[in-house]
């Protein structure tokens, strides 16, 4: 059997062919991949019962079964994302720079693939077929390790794209799926083949393949976003926001933790910032000021304000300004998402310029951060680090650039000649 | 005496305030500290005397010295490169994508500063110019290490750029100088506060870096780069690209190692490459076909296609075609700069689309790969790695983006609102 090293190599080889595949090829490779999975739906189906029968009587959670679950009406979701897909421009070879550096001699900078991408992911069968396809749309070869929960589901999904893809003409390597654990810690060492690894799951998975892989990691482990309801804050608006930023789906890392009051508006806000986080069973901590005007609620301690709950729990606390609720957010905030509440324009524009993360937002929910909502069509994941792709990262964030320089002259283009004085540069900008 | 952890914490938060100045008070700082430069030209000089001096007592060996010269002209030079600086186009604040996701719901994607970046270097005190006012202009603070041989150099160097900039209105944390060894190896721990790490000098000094820190590094360590002779390539081209590739700084990054031969041109090009890399005194290891045509040369083996020489020597090597070429470039380079020589542009075109390069040339030297050359002004080094900026960068490196969204409907923006299917979005990307 071949070990993870020898297949990433392999893939290695074929992320250069990977690299020349044309728009059309690639759009025609999805659509038989789409055909694929929908001719393929009854044995999909059936695996996935058996991946679920298992969870059950492994006794999995009931969030882990939900993520699990790849139904008929799922399956209908990945494919309409897959022709969603087809219809966005291809992120390859467009050229952001086209300069004259001197007569004869021009230089492009333009986007390609970054090759070879490792993406280890748990239970969710519907990400290992959206992490496949937006691999292939921008021309990277994909090596995908999913969770052994979803083993069934995950091996004839990936036999059906693996079959459709090569039958279009793709090289071999496109796609290749690990099914065990151990292939995990081979595959965080293969920095020589692997250009980028990408972690979805939770916090501590994250974290683990972060500080484990030799290879750049993309993604993120905490999200700890904040609302900050300023002094001129409506708080017709405040309210629902925070209350959608909290329940709109707890267990999202969009979701906020903290919610930060300035201390002239904290009187007015409490009470229903209060009614309508209890009528959707959220348990409020606050700080003493939120206290003396909430009653009867728990503590928020500087614990909290470090704690990314994923759970129907939220810590208010209050601010004296704006600019300690940046600090705030700066000091505590994984860099994620934070909306401030305002009818003051020059504030948010304040908030939004100091406030050190991926996505900032005024006047909304923090629960728009997804790569859906961006209008990227579907996401690999979110990113909370500052280099490459940042917040959702979708196709655009699946390719780097390279220079082409030519030299089109009868004499050949050497640098002796600007050394010497020779010849100069002579920079122009073409369109 | 503060710790190089309590330093970088402080550099932080004045990150925020560095985000927020203009491009107009960027240029003013620059302008105030470029007169400084000027006026304290005695000084600096003087200092400069003192490291050469003691760089000859300690037997400083002649390239170090070379690097650690800062003349009246080399001054000259740093102070011409930062007008230059203030005449480039800012590149924080632009705007790549700003979507209407939906009615009053604005998404913009727009760069910004990376926030605090930590540069180590050695011997060179024009580095320390550059890279300062680099993150200057694109609103980061800077932490700098420099070599120990240029001590007294740095800290006038570094003392009059802080006051000017302090004096102009930028915060205090905006640049610092490091000043003893062991502080990198406590630099490289400060993940929360440093964002980024640029190393500058020799191969084992960067490797140490990359394998030692917990910060995203960019930079290079090899530098192996590649000129492919194909079958159609004009000699009169091919010799001159070659040796230029190879003299015009032996010691520089971007010279070529290798040099591969497709066999069909070989017996044509090695007596006149021969004849032109022996008149300056160029070593030519040749592998058994190459031997066969240039006489007794000594023998080029898989040791030398992985070697680095920085010396007056090159390993050449018959391909079968340019398939062979592009996989041994793949396999055996560095990633940094190739070039084909070919009047075929369609051949021209496959070798720049498959080798895996930052910088891909036709008919040219490898040596073009540089910032200043790529009309970039200044550059704070090269990197090889696919992430984030690869090739030379410049100022586009140094920052990062993040997404601003905008809600100014009068109603609270809240995804539930979009989950239950009562607002829909509506894409629509605006110019």
């Amino acid at each position: 059997m071949s070990t993870v090293y020898d297949i990433a190599r392999s893939v290695k080889i074929d992320s250069f062919k990977m690299a020349t595949i044309t728009e059309s090829q690639a759009n025609a490779a999805l659509a038989a991949i789409a055909n694929a999975l929908q001719a393929n739906k009854d044995a999909i189906v059936k695996a996935n019962t058996e991946d679920l029968k298992n969870g059950e009587s492994m006794g999995l959670q009931a969030p882990v079964m939900k993520r699990l679950l790849f139904d008929e009406a799922k399956l209908a979701g990945v494919i309409d994302g897959i022709h969603d897909l087809i219809s966005l421009d291809t992120p390859v070879g467009a050229v952001s720079l086209r300069r004259e550096l001197d007569k004869d001699l021009l230089l492009e900078k333009v986007s390609c693939p970054i090759g070879v991408i490792g993406v280890i992911f748990e239970s969710r069968p519907d990400a290992l077929v959206q992490i496949a396809t937006l691999c292939l749309k921008s021309g990277n070869c994909a090596i995908l390790k999913g969770g052994s929960e979803a083993i069934h589901s995950n091996r004839v999904l990936f036999e059906t794209i693996r079959d459709a893809g090569i039958q279009s003409g793709l090289p071999e390597g496109f796609i290749t799926l690990l099914e065990t654990r151990s292939e995990i810690s081979e595959m965080l060492k293969c920095y020589e083949s692997i250009d980028l690894i990408i972690p979805r799951g939770s916090n501590e998975f994250v974290r683990y393949i972060m500080d484990n892989s030799e290879i750049p990691v993309m993604g993120h482990s905490d999200g700890i976003c904040h609302v900050y309801v300023d002094e001129t804050a409506d708080i017709a608006k405040a309210v629902p926001i925070i209350r959608d930023s909290k329940t709109q789906y707890v267990a999202a890392c969009n979701a906020v933790e903290t919610v930060l009051v300035h201390k002239d508006i904290a009187q007015r806000l409490v009470p229903s910032l209060m009614e309508s986080l209890s009528a959707h069973q959220v348990e409020v901590r606050g700080d003493a000021t939120i206290r003396s005007y909430a009653g009867d609620i728990p503590c928020a301690c500087e614990d909290d304000y470090k704690t990314e709950y994923l759970d129907y729990i939220v810590s208010v606390k209050v601010v004296d300004n704006i600019g300690e609720a940046i600090d705030h957010i700066n000091k505590y905030g994984s860099h994620h998402t934070d909306s401030i509440v305002t009818e003051d324009a020059d504030k948010a524009a304040d908030f939004m310029q100091q406030v050190d993360s991926s996505s900032v937002y005024h006047n909304c929910s923090t629960r728009f951060a997804d790569g859906f909502r961006y209008g990227f069509g579907a996401e690999v994941g979110i990113s909370t680090g500052k280099l490459h792709a940042r917040g959702p990262v979708g196709l655009d964030g699946l390719v780097t650039y390279k220079y082409r320089l030519f030299g089109s002259g009868t004499a050949p283009h050497i640098v002796d000649d600007y050394a010497t004085g020779k010849k100069q540069f002579n920079f122009r900008d073409l369109t």
